[in-house]
Parts: structure tokens; sequence; C-alpha cells
């Protein structure tokens, strides 16, 4: 018997469908359809990187009622025979003449009575990850069955971890913390910007990653320029802050947290702006509730920001976490989404220096009644130094 | 001025949109709009890992004459503009009632006259990297211009590689080979599958990685399961094989290949299939020409393990390479894609060696006039034993 490859036991992936199930049945829906990797990742539980290949889809149909489907291709069998799915059907992926497209529409023909309605998340923060081509195949095929938006559906469940997922999250943090506390090292051993990047990420691995999904920073005199960027072999210098953001996976969880480090002593103003950020981000630490929407945790990082001098940058100032490196909702003004007990969040506020400078922080709690508890070690409160 | 961020000089990423301009008008396409990383970063040399977070939707449009247009989010305003498009239009996503539809629906408004053809890709091995409800919301305001597949012509753009990019796949697989090098000492210091593949990662960031896509694996008595599980924490034993498989990223170009150890002497059926595997590497090594179809790759390998008393794997015996971790064509007796001079391709016999233990071997070619050429060092001719 081949060893299980399950990150929790079985009864965590049936509650989870069970619970979007209870959210189909309030939005009248027959069916749902998932698509994504996070997506199938937490329905059933399988973890594999070979999502990393475009060239075949895989599908989940979730029932009304009952265990969840896999329609996927013959390569992934094997791994999925080991999550707790027990209807597994394949097809010998890629196919040019018909990708799971009729077994995809068998299946959910079989599911959903004619004139039902499907659920795929079709909304922001969303991807249909199969060819369009055959999503109008497969949606033709079923009609009169009509697919409908489920990003609500998938969001309102996903969104809330189990203390199970917290642990993992955790975890990723943790790993995390350690690998920061070794970068003063790693800068002394090569200053050059993308050497740091490397044994950052190496760091990472050996602190317990399973693998380094995202590292992004930035370095600059007195800030950076932009936070998204890779980096270039361009040495550090004394001046520079030196920024690393890094989403770190372990058991299929992220982390993504951030830290600054001044290389020799930072000029007054980054001082400044960095105790700005250092003290909004305990504004929201102490402030944060359940019952509050994203907006209202944008208004405090924004007003603890300018209430000590310091420009906020546009954009969001925060995020969901879990599964994905970003998850819903986005801290800005727009967004309504309830603050829920058991959500995991960034706290992300950043500020213009000077013109074309910027200096980002970041730190990961999940929300409790009373209040965030901290995921990441929080970031010291003096900017750390390396000389 | 920020320093440029261009893996190539902007020459190239004009050549690019002019032959996509090229096949578009063959098509019959007044524009293209490309929504996915690869097809991103290949139009624009806009290089970054933050694709990982699935809260922003990305756009390019290519006209058809001229310079292609960004519709991006504004947090990526100063790396596009450090590479070579110079008509960048932002909003300030992500913005729950409106993100980038309206700057979106508005600029193809423009650049397409009405009852004019949009294409983006909807065929096999694509996905539209942006919600689908906004899909919608865009074609609904474009109409009566219509979006059609134009898969093909950014496939037979995109399957021919520059000989700068075969340079910088060539750079990827030799850090690779280094880090193949180093798995005995891996071992050595930890045997859990799962340390081995995290220093395995730590070995190709050390060796010039700027990250690791993708790396899998198997090990198990006399052959392995399947190729795309996460690793375990089970001990490697006497009599394992071991195979460890990586895209690993430089520049943003990807290898994709795999080296198999045994752990001490294998058994024989091992090393008859280990055999046929290389010897039938060795026939496509010798036979595969441009003019020739994908189908016939898949059968001068599938009859190269077959002679050799062999049972080949059904599924793809290779594929495509470069941008991303896999590209099309697919080496099956389906795919009737034509193989031409300067594509990458890889060649990935796969053999049982008993049932439900598999043995597979990789090797990155760039096809010439006068057949491939090898971008991995080559694998040795006898399974490497590690004891």
């Amino acid at each position: 018997m081949a060893e299980r490859s399950l990150v929790f036991p079985a009864a965590e992936y049936r509650r989870r469908c069970e619970a979007l199930q209870a959210g189909m049945a309030a939005a009248g829906m027959d069916a749902l359809l998932l698509t994504a990797p996070a997506d199938v990742f937490y329905a059933t539980g399988f973890l594999t990187r070979f999502w990393e290949s475009p060239a075949r889809p895989w599908f989940i149909a979730v029932p009304a009622a009952g265990d969840p489907v896999a329609v996927i291709p013959e390569i992934g069998r094997d791994l999925m025979s080991r999550c707790w799915v027990q209807d597994i059907r394949c097809w010998p992926a890629p196919d040019p003449r018909d990708d799971g497209v009729g077994l995809l529409a068998e299946t959910l023909g079989d599911m959903v009575p004619a004139g039902g309605r499907i659920g795929t998340p079709m909304g922001l923060e969303t991807h249909l990850r199969m060819p369009l081509g055959d999503y109008a195949a497969v949606a033709e095929r079923l009609a009169p069955r009509a697919f409908v938006d489920a990003t609500a559906v998938v969001q309102r469940v996903r969104e809330v971890k189990s203390e199970a997922e917290v642990e993992k999250i955790r975890a990723a943090c943790a790993l995390a913390g350690r690998a920061f506390d070794r970068v003063p090292g790693i800068v002394a051993r090569d200053p050059r910007l993308s050497s740091v990047f490397r044994g950052f990420q190496a760091a990472l691995l050996e602190e317990g990653a399973d693998w380094v999904s995202y590292t992004a920073g930035g370095a600059g005199q007195g800030g950076y320029g932009d936070v998204i960027s890779p980096a270039m072999d361009t040495p550090l210098e004394a001046g520079d802050i030196l920024m690393l953001d890094t989403g770190a996976v372990r058991d299929g969880y992220f982390c993504d947290y951030d830290r600054n480090f001044a290389i020799g002593p930072p000029a007054d103003p980054v001082r400044r702006a960095h105790d700005a950020l250092f003290a909004a981000t305990d504004d929201a630490l102490a402030q944060l509730r359940p019952g509050m929407i994203a907006a209202d945790a944008h208004r405090i990082l924004s007003r603890g920001l300018s209430q000590r001098g310091a420009a906020p940058l546009g954009g969001r100032l925060g995020h969901g976490l879990g599964v994905t490196l970003t998850e819903w909702p986005s801290f800005t003004p727009l967004d309504m989404t309830e603050l829920r007990e058991g959500m995991v969040l960034t706290l992300e506020p950043g500020a213009e220096v000077s013109p074309g400078k910027i200096l980002v922080h970041e730190e990961n709690i999940v929300l409790r009644a009373s209040g965030p508890e901290l995921l990441s070690p929080r970031a010291p409160a003096d900017l750390p130094v390396i000389r």
C-alpha cells in the first residue's frame, strides 16, 4: 500500500467540502467546479508543484451532497489516490482531440439536473485554469445547465482558517524568521543583491521551507523604488535600505512578510518612516477586531502613518494569506469584506520616504475574537543595521 | 535614471512583436490580448515573481502595427517602465468596482475597429489569467468586436527560440548539471527524501539559479510510483532508485530535466530499463530532424524502448521548453505539430520496470537543421550508484 499523501486527516477535507456545500445550497448551486491549484489543494489535499506545467487542466467537481469527484490527467492518478477522494476519473492528457472536455461534461451532467446551476469562481482574485475554448465547449454540452459565479461561496469558506491551518502558516512564518536572522551573514558573504536573494532562498530551504514560491525585495539609497522586481547584480552600499520579502511554503501553506535592513546607519528620514510603519502596525495589532471590514484595517494603518508624519502608499496595505501568497480581502478603502475570527491576514503599511523611494513593513496575523495574534515574529522596533 | 530591467536588448522584443503581428495579419486579427505570465514576459521582458499573487490581472495589447500597450496595476509601473514598452496605462488595483475592465476595454476599443477581431489564446496549454466575469464584461463592452482564438499565432512564434534564448536555456541546464553532480553529497548529509529535495534546491541556487520553480522526484525500491509528488520524510534505503527533476530558472528561462541515482547496486531489471531509456534517447538524438512532427518523436522514443524490451509509459515522452517549464508540442501519437529548427525540446522516455514502478529519463535539446544539439549535459550511460 503506497504511503498516504495528505497534509491533514481526511476529516479536515470533508469538513471543508461540507462547508462549501452549505454555501452552494444557500446560493442555489447543484455543483461546484474547481480548477485553480489552491482550490484543488484546499478541497482534496492534492499537493504538487506540477501546476508549473501549463499543459494539462485538472478538475474537481463538488456535488450538492457527498464526496467530490476528481476528473484529472492520468499522470495524477497515483498521487490523487493517496489523498482522500475516492472517485477519480482520468484521461490520457494531453489529448488534442479532447483534453478532458467529454469526461468533465459527463461528470457534471450526471451530477446536475437539466436546468441546474454549476458554480465556478469568476470574480476578483480568481482565474479559470483550463483553456477558454474548452470551457465554452463544456458549457455548450451542459446547456441548459448554466455556469454561475461561485467566488463568494469559495471565499467565505477558505478565508476562515482552521487551527490546523493556522499552525501550518505559523510554521512557515517561523522558518522565515530564522532565515531573516541570517541575512547579515548572507550580505557579508557577497553584497550583490542577486547573490543576497539566492542566499536568502537557500537559507529558507535550510530552515525548513519545502520550496520558495516567492522572493522579492529591493535596495536603494534611502529606500527602494518598487517591491516586485527581480534582483540585479548591483552590490549593496552604505546608505542603502535592503528589503527582502518572501512567500516560503511548508506543507502547502505560505508565509508572506518582509524585513528591512539598513546598510550602515540609516538617514533620519528613513528612520522616521520606519518608526511610523512600526507604530502604525502596532495600532492595527491593538485595534483590529472581527466584525470590522477590510476598509477599517486600511483606515487604521493609513491614519497611523499620517498621524506620525509619514505619507501612506497608494494600493493595498495588507491582505489575506494562506494557500496562496495573497488572498482576499484587500486592505483598501473600497473593500467591504467583513473581517472574521480565524482569518489569517498581513498588515503591510508602506510609506514614501522621498519621491520614488519607499519603505514597506509587513507582519502576518490570525484574527482572534480578542484581536490579532502575531504569526510572524515581530520585527525589531529599531531598523536593524548591517555594518 | 533607474536601472533598465531587460533580459535582452529591446530589439529582441520588437522582433517578437513583429513576428506576432505577422501571424495576426495572416489570421485576420486586429489586436492580440496577452494575459499569461509567460506571454507577458515574452512580449515585454517584464520579469517578476509577483504573478504568485492571484490578486491582480495584467494585460498586454498588441496592435496590428506598432508597439504594444501595457494595461497594468499601478504597482507594476516602475518595473514595466524599465522594460521597453513606452505606452503604460495603470489603474490602482485591486479595485472591486472595476479592476482594469474599463481601461482594457478603452484601450482595445481604440485599437480595433467596430466589427474587428481580437485574438487571445484559448486552446490547449493556455489559460486566460483574468477573472472570467471580467473577461465577459470586456467582451460585452467591445461588441460587435469579437474575441477569437490566437493560440496558434502565439505558439508558432514562441516555439522557435532565438540564439539569445537558447543561450539562456543552456545556462539554466548547465547550473542544474552542477547541482545534480552534488546529489551524492546531499544524500550523504541526510538521506530523508524531504531533506534531499531541500538540499538539491539550495544547490541549484548556489550554482546560479535565480529561483527554483519546480522540483519533483520520487524514490522507491526498484523504481518510483509517480513523478509529480512532493517529498515525504522517508529515508532512502539500499535498493531505492532516486529521481530528481527540476525546472530551475535563470533570467526567466527554464531547464527541465531529471537524473536517476541508485542507492546501492541496482537490481538487474532496473539496469536493463535504464539502458533502454538511455539508448532510446540516443535514437532520438540521432534521428530527430526539422520537418518531422511531434508524433514522430514519440514513435522513435517508444520504438527505441520496446525494441530493447522495455515497456514505454503512456502519456507524453517529451515536450517543448523555454519560458515555462513545459511548452507545446507534446510527444504523443496524436500531436501533429511540425518540429522546426530552433525549437527547444525535452526527450523524456519513461518505462515501467515492474507493476507500479517506473523509471524516467530526460534531456534538453535545441533542434538544429542537422539534428538535436544537447543543452543538458548528457546523463552518464551507466546509472550512477550512491553507496
